[in-house]
């Protein structure tokens, strides 16, 4: 089988600068590695006329597939639609459709237009206008002889959408890919060498045609299973068996498959078993809150939070003792257990979390020096509490805290529901 | 003055499928920045003999400086190093004084070394061998033609030393480069082409060695001015004065320089004027919270949140009246009112804060279709409310009420200063 070639340009003097991180060729990659495209090359160049049509050139000699981001903006520095337009030889033309798309867009976000959005509906007259539905910047489509070209905005959630909703739904029916698999097995609470010393036996009786990748992440790990053959769904079947053998031994780490987030898990845990969660977070400041709220349909098992950041509110607001806190302090076991309960009682969830620490950089002591953490759960009958002793960085701190938060209370509902 | 033109080669098939994101490149990119030297090319090509030499030929035509990452292991598939002999023409030859350092690295690690890695000692003879003194490839120095090469490893503290010990410290004698002053300016609730036409004419009168870039992100939009001269302060001091030019026109708008955030700016408005803050989240479900406690030292001005998920709990928490979230519902001007009177008073805090609306993708109406929301910022003797009508998107919503309201936080502590 042929391999399909793609390469990514981006676009941008603030890509070159070093002022922004390029992290859309880096899921670009990501998302056509998963249908079986080899991303060949990719180039950065900034907003200067020769750089980018020198890059077109090259490209176009050897790719079978271009993306590109970037340089769609509204005003004078933004290059790639004129060299677009220069490239394949043709003419800017307005395009009614998408002047209405954008006249429209502006109207939904209640929001004036000026003159130059205007310009952004006037497209290459060579190519196909994708709409763009959350942002202003069209996306526009080439062909030429038998390389396929997109451009999209730079803006990364505008980008995801046009590659999500036209591009790769696009591919299949523009090239033969290979037929791959993969299923992506995701753990919590067991770090990389750990998780890889407890499956060692079991991933080296891995036939040759299954790939197996370990991706560690901020508090997870992400066991992906690549399978190459001829029949997708035969690939399924043989990859849920070798899950099968494996969950054993893992299974308590295990939250959740492919693109299942630790609260999108706990929120169907919720669901599945009736219950309800409510939370008080101090050193986590609102950060786990956001993480179950952002799920869509939230409300079902969601309460609410309270965010006592100061100790006389850990005592207003939720009803932790005023000797707790005098005794052990705000960041201790008794004050966490306390406050997991109130809140519970505040709200009446089945579930009350919470957590409270010393989040850095500054207000460490000995005894509690900075990234000591206290998280707890409690529910109907039972308060569990864990002490984490994390790092020096404030924002890892945090979003350390959430996880362990989140996964204290997916082990509670599991216990509890034995 | 002639403009030093560099390019970064990042070879290695995991830059291409996803698995890594190439950090290399922009932290390097930042570096030649500062010293005034110009990235203009990134490229990142595979472990593929093709498309390396392709790519070290193309950056030899272009640039003055080429800095090439990764492909350096001691495996097969690590191709730079032949490949630069083959660009360069020349033998692979023993260099003893690289085995020895190679020996010694093992040693003070207490590791054993495999044959292979006594042949990471032997170099193209062309190349002047620079010692690596945090792990085992060398760096490998080129010149031809009036181009530099640099070949370093993608173990990113192994290159960052080369750069730092090595590269960095020569360019000056090799280049004349120009002295650059970079000053961002954050702006908030106004769109790029709203800024663009409100400043098109101060634009346009800027000379020519001072330039302007727009970097829009979500609900902000930055303003780069980067000036080119001989002298730092010279230029900072010019940037200064156009920056007090167009003040008038875009000030109330501006809420910060350079790396500050919102987040950051309305912690230093708070603090200067002895304020605190509370919030209470409906639809931005604790976002906000994250964003302010996100900011170390915040507990001088961050009282507390609360995040009222249901509305039993605005009127339990909060106490917004029953009659009201009877009459006006809970995404109303009225209950996002009294939720900010209600946590301000709650917390006993100078500013609260509120949102309420339909963060979707379900919950809309006609009426209040998804995207609707409402905000409020209460404070001593006021309450401001502002309705926004966002997105289809929930995370995007979440976060632009976030912009918004710290936006509106920000305007009624600049309004009370008045």
């Amino acid at each position: 089988m042929q391999v399909v070639k793609a390469e990514i340009i981006a676009i941008g003097d603030e890509l070159l600068y070093g002022q922004i991180v390029d992290t859309n060729s880096h899921w670009i990659s990501q998302e056509l590695d998963l249908m079986g495209m080899k991303v060949v090359r990719k180039t950065t160049v900034g907003d200067n006329r020769k750089d980018i049509l020198t890059a077109f050139a090259e490209a176009e000699k050897r790719a079978d597939l271009v993306l590109i981001t970037g340089g769609l903006g509204p005003t004078q520095d933004d290059l790639t639609k004129p060299l677009l337009a220069e490239h394949f030889d043709c003419e800017i033309l307005e395009v009614p459709e998408a002047v209405e798309a954008i006249t429209a867009f502006f109207k939904r976000r209640g929001r004036e237009m000026t003159p130059l959005n205007i310009l952004q509906g006037h497209l290459p007259a060579c190519c196909t206008y994708v709409p763009n539905e959350v942002g202003t910047a069209p996306g526009m489509w080439f062909e030429r002889n038998g390389t396929y070209w997109m451009s999209m905005p730079g803006v990364p959630h505008e980008m995801k959408k046009l590659m999500k909703d036209f591009v790769l739904p696009k591919l299949p029916s523009l090239f033969t890919l290979p037929v791959i698999f993969h299923k992506v097995i995701k753990t919590v609470g067991i770090g990389e060498s750990w998780l890889a010393d407890l499956i060692k036996d079991w991933e080296n009786a891995l036939p040759e045609h299954i790939r197996l990748a370990y991706l560690p992440s901020l508090g997870h790990v992400k066991l992906r299973l690549t399978g190459f053959g001829d029949d997708k769904s035969q690939l399924e079947q043989e990859i849920d068996q070798h899950i099968k053998v494996i969950l054993p031994t893992i299974g308590k780490y295990v939250y959740g498959y492919n693109e299942e987030t630790l609260e999108t898990a706990i929120g169907k845990l919720l669901k599945q078993n009736g219950k309800t969660v409510a939370l008080a977070e101090s050193c986590s400041g609102g950060y786990i809150s956001h993480l179950v709220s952002s799920v869509a349909g939230c409300s079902a098992y969601y309460m609410g939070s309270v965010v006592p950041y100061h100790n006389q509110f850990k005592e207003k607001v939720l009803g932790v003792k005023a000797e707790t806190l005098r005794n052990h302090g705000a960041v201790s076991e008794e004050t966490v257990r306390e406050m997991a309960e109130g809140v519970r009682h505040l709200y009446g969830a089945d579930f009350g979390l919470s957590s409270s620490g010393i989040a850095g950089p500054d207000g460490g002591s000995e005894e509690k020096p900075v990234g000591t953490v206290w998280i707890s759960c409690a529910g109907k009958g039972f308060t569990e509490a864990k002490k984490l002793q994390l790092t020096q960085d404030r924002m890892l701190n945090i979003q350390l805290t959430g996880v362990a938060v989140l996964n204290l209370l997916r082990i509670c509902i599991n216990q509890n529901n034995k």
